[in-house]
């Protein structure tokens, strides 16, 4: 009889469930928490038969106990309860406060944010402890917790700690108030602000909890190339409805200012940095703001750059103005977050302008203000080599700014994983002492004030970030935030095994081709060193023979100077000498193409069509045999994806097939239509046995594409 | 032994199922299928023990099937099987090809698409059959079958048929190619431009699904707005991509066509209809569309509209226009949709102006025209008389437009359920033979070519269209659209039992709330035949004032006419005689303010504010009454809607609870912002017992929404 009881309610059950399952869209991320085999619950349940912790709970301490009683739930089929006894198999949250008797965890390495994971005997009784000085640090451990169960790590023998090497771990969302997402190719914006702040979509939250589940600590939720609404009465109440979900994740959130909000809402005639008025207006606002939002955390400034309004419309530079922000934000512990992104039209090398306007004013900044320098001079290429303020502003706090959407990477079409870029720029050695790691990290010249940015890639999409892919480029950012020194295979390691799979083949094949992918963009976009070479206003396809924008460095001519007589921008002594404003002896190496890595090449020198490369082959034909290495390379990922059929859900591998469909043919694309006009330019016959571009010049350069998503 | 291998199979069923359960967001709409009580899930079983069609099957009938598997799958948990054989309780989709023995259907009165449900012995077994002349009308059958099963119908005794009364059933897309969605409250555009034609979002399906399951057989993707773009190579790809979506589920596409295509992507030097090479441009257009849409539907097209091009740019009238795309589309089979939506600056009544320009064409139009008329001769107000072009145009067919997404009407976050207003026009008596529905459903004039057509709720949002109640609207509009002459009432109880609950009493209170919404928003926002008191722009809040725009018939002031004499607009005789337009038995009527209801009162009269009213009352202070009833409806609804709490999923009803609030602060706003105004043109102290409007008119006056949604 209770046997039939038990079936009759397990067959109600089942049904309950089954009538409910959801095809794989992507919507979980890597906080999926299937449910595992029958011989891993065993020992899941094993170790996670409650959790103990501190009453009552805080808000965030809540959602860390939430979030590890929904994984465990998702993977055994039943939720921990939370206790107060010291039951076997628990997991402990533990801070010094509680002073559980018989824990011993070196609390003072473990800083404010930082966790410790340890399966132990306490008080007799077996347990997994997850110590932190902080709530947050509890809510980033047990997120930890749930990474290394999915990732497949001995549970009984878990001992790892990590503490953040970096204070300010941000995304920065360039959504306009009307949703449209500048450079966004997930749909609009996630942020529905007319709606705000009475509808809560269900989705901040778990907006909130992917976030945490990474470490980053805060969003800025409007574009830099920002409205002054965002500042007015209304908006500040929507940002304070968003800060509210987020605030049980430990995600703090921060505005775009825009500068001439003085006169534009407060009615001065100015907003001169040094007027009186100007700054009064700033306090008050800033005051207003942390009425409404206590732990707002301060402003990020687009000033003078592209059009946006600054400190130089006044003659002023940008430690007045951003130290006059800073002097409205600083008795409310706000910072200011000034970026280095700018170039005048009249700029001789656009390369060079950040670090001329930027580096004689080291020193100059107020304590609360760190300058935010994207990864390259440029503007987030395929590949750049590192920002030359990076080591060379050591009296300034510098925060590194990545692009996490794929603006002039294929946008959310083209698979391209983004670790291996992060890496490279973090672990690229200044010559002044240390890597840029170090800089960022504040180590290498001393700095509490510490901050990575990454320009978000998440929208309304369903998967979030327009491709099941795309999600870890916000995985490794994420990651790579909390600790720079991250090697982008392991990242993707752990990305890949929560999110596909967590056999070990399988998960590796997806490794390598994530790997691989980037250096396959480089080459079928711009191989050597070159830059800047896509069609104007979409930066999706190629258009190497534009050159007639208003502004010369808007041409992608202006980048690659292919002419007759070679290719390639001199930016030694003989050209713009912007090779100078790094470190002497990197300066050195750089300036002779004998000691240039042929990576950057192009990017420094201007080179004959037939110099010899150390490949043994003329300029002109390693050129095309990159563009070749990255056609071959997309179909390579092609191959290897339809290889794990058999791991993946159907749903996901379909999906992620139809792209490297498109991709593929995007990128005999790029290099039939760069191959053909680089021809035409140099007049060189193809190299014996090249495959000619599929269609003439003409029609490439007839291409339009009118409608393409995230225009600015 | 046995026993025990169930309840390790069963629990881990369980897991794998209890672990994607997802929270109830509405994106299944009223396809829910969610699991039936243990009593009927018994009866549901023995009704669909399999499932028997035609082999092969084709698409249509595949789609069908499925649909049929879902749906009881979701329900009892068990998918029927596909079978040749006819066994007892089985679903039999019949057409007379098939020859059934015994199987006694009325095939003639079944149309094109018509269906017939019946439960019946079919050769010595109980089976129910599912009959109709074609795949899709199987289609349409087995979707009301499962709406049947849905509402709670007696699955032993069913004997239903329905055969659609309008032949094209359709939904125009305000969709731009940016995936901006003009009158857009529901996030951004489903369709997905850039990705497609090689990435088909598996959403595409499901809202195919969606419209199916109403009857609705045509989509227009692109705003009337158009772009020339659309009518490109690369863009007729991205729509055949779709069109092959939604086919299964007979479903065509028709696209908006820019009457200066011609000029803009021709290079011709004029769109003139009557110019042969302009007549060319398009035979080959039509011919080239044909060829990558076999089915193509056909053009819709506002012309001479609100800056729109279109013949009167050449000298050429409506007609002209519409005649040379119809010459076009004809041999194969496509049709015109010609808006009669138009109106001149010069014009002394906008409400007056598509009646004089389309009248006199009467008889003028190809047979493969059918001019597409808004419900109102305005624009979408709260309520409207009935156009006056319904029955005085005997000689074209007249397709009826209305506006399923709320433009003038709360945006998706009031809920005002429009089925009773959508009753109300389609059962206006024209006084000329019938009703609008029998003008829109051709028996008026003997017209084959009849359409329905309704500007689209739908977004990428979760939930399809903004708010939950809000897919109460898209579903009326179809249901409506097959049927004319379903009532509100029962269709608003349809959808409650499938998206809510089918418990009577609940779904009834349900109903409830949703008959009362419509007369509530016209109380609060344009009581008594008041319209287009909207602020600019937005047509969101209250405007009255307004009165400085470019264009007199843009202004509110222009249509309430409030003034120390009185209010309203006096379209009889001593105005603009607009009411002439009607048929004379009805003008007569409309006339004289003693025999014109007083819900279209200010519609055609200018009266005193101390004009007595049947309710004994002032004009005055029946307008504040009636003001007053609005928002005491909406707190109404507040109520019932609190009381379903128990019945109601906890996700769904938190987020109706938060709209609610919205609308109960809004329709405040609209009461407070309105007797504000009209006071201070009336002079006249508010009725004894009135509460006075919460803030003085001036700020009413200085709100401002910038980034409102869906703007134009």
């Amino acid at each position: 009889m209770k046997t039939m009881f038990v079936w009759v309610a397990l067959a109600l059950a089942l049904t309950l469930g089954s009538a409910r399952v959801q095809a794989e869209d992507g919507y979980d991320l890597w906080l999926r928490y299937r449910p595992v085999p029958a011989e891993v619950r065993g020992v899941l349940q094993a170790r996670a038969r409650a959790i103990v912790a501190a009453t009552p709970t805080t808000p965030v301490l809540q959602a860390a106990v939430a979030e590890l009683q929904r994984g465990v739930q998702g993977m055994t089929g039943k939720a921990p309860a939370l206790s107060t006894r010291l039951v076997p198999g628990a997991l402990v949250l533990a801070t010094p406060a509680q002073a559980l008797a018989g824990l011993d965890v070196p609390w003072a390495d473990l800083g404010r944010e930082g966790w410790l994971l340890r399966s132990q005997k306490l008080q007799g009784r077996d347990v997994t402890v997850i110590a932190a000085n902080s709530d947050a640090g509890l809510l980033y451990g047990s997120f930890a917790w749930l990474r290394a169960v999915q990732t497949g790590a001995n549970l009984a023998r878990l001992d790892q700690r990590s503490v953040p090497k970096v204070g300010l771990r941000l995304l920065n969302h360039w959504d306009n108030l009307d949703r449209h997402v500048e450079r966004g190719y997930a749909g609009a914006s996630l942020w529905d602000w007319w709606k705000l702040p009475d509808i809560l979509d269900a989705r901040y939250t778990d907006y909130a909890r992917a976030n945490a589940s990474l470490g980053i600590n805060g969003t800025v939720l409007n574009n830099v190339n920002s409205k002054a609404d965002s500042l007015t009465a209304p908006y500040l109440a929507k940002a304070a409805a968003l800060a509210g979900v987020f605030r049980p994740y430990g995600i703090k959130v921060y505005l775009s200012a825009r500068f001439s909000a003085p006169r534009e809402l407060g009615g001065l005639k100015t907003s001169d940095p040094l007027d009186p008025a100007v700054r009064a207006w700033w306090k008050a606002k800033a005051d207003e703001i942390y009425k409404t939002i206590p732990d707002f955390g301060g402003f990020l400034v687009k000033a003078n750059s592209e059009g946006q309004p600054g400190p130089q419309d006044y003659g002023r530079n940008h430690a007045d103005g951003a130290n006059m922000l800073a002097e409205a934000l600083a008795p409310h512990g706000g910072v200011v977050m000034w970026r280095a992104f700018v170039y005048a039209p009249e700029a001789k090398d656009r390369a060079a302008q950040a670090f001329d306007e930027f580096q004689p004013l080291d020193g100059k900044f107020a304590p609360n203000v760190i300058v935010q320098v994207k990864n390259g001079a440029i503007d987030f290429q395929p590949r750049e080599p590192f920002h030359p303020l990076f080591g060379a502003m050591p009296k300034t706090p510098l925060a590194l700014e990545l692009q996490i959407t794929k603006e002039y990477l294929g946008f959310a079409t083209h698979l391209v994983h983004l670790g291996p870029l992060f890496e490279e720029v973090l672990q690229a050695d200044t010559h002044r002492g240390g890597t840029v790691a170090r800089v960022v990290d504040g180590s290498l010249h001393g700095h509490k004030l510490t901050a990575v940015a990454g320009v978000a890639n998440i929208g309304t999409d369903r998967n979030w970030s327009g491709s099941q892919f795309d999600q870890a480029n916000w995985y490794a950012f994420g990651r790579m935030a909390w600790d720079p020194d991250l090697k982008a295979a392991a990242v993707a390691r752990e990305w890949a095994a929560q999110t596909f799979t967590n056999k070990a083949a399988s998960r590796d094949a997806i490794v390598d081709l994530m790997l691989a992918s980037r250096e396959a963009v480089v080459d079928y976009m711009t191989p050597l060193g070159l830059h800047h070479l896509m069609d104007t206003g979409h930066h999706y396809g190629p258009g190497p023979w534009v050159n007639d924008l208003e502004r010369a460095d808007w041409n992608p001519t202006y980048f690659h100077r292919a002419a007759r007589d070679g290719i390639g921008f001199d930016r030694t002594r003989t050209g713009s000498n912007a090779v100078a404003q790094y470190a002497p002896a990197l300066a050195r190496l750089w300036s002779d193409p004998r000691t240039t890595p042929p990576e950057l090449l192009l990017w420094f020198h201007h080179l004959p069509w037939d110099h010899a490369m150390p490949s043994g082959r003329t300029l002109w034909a390693e050129l095309i045999a990159r563009y070749d290495a990255g056609v071959a390379s997309v179909d390579d990922m092609g191959r290897r994806w339809a290889g794990l059929r058999a791991d993946i859900d159907p749903e996901r591998h379909a999906e992620v097939t139809a792209y490297l469909a498109v991709q593929a043919r995007e990128a005999r694309w790029w290099r039939d239509a760069c191959i053909a006009y680089f021809q035409s330019v140099s007049g060189l016959p193809l190299p014996a046995g090249t495959r000619p571009p599929a269609q003439g010049l003409e029609h490439y350069k007839s291409l339009r594409f009118g409608f393409a998503p995230g225009r600015g």
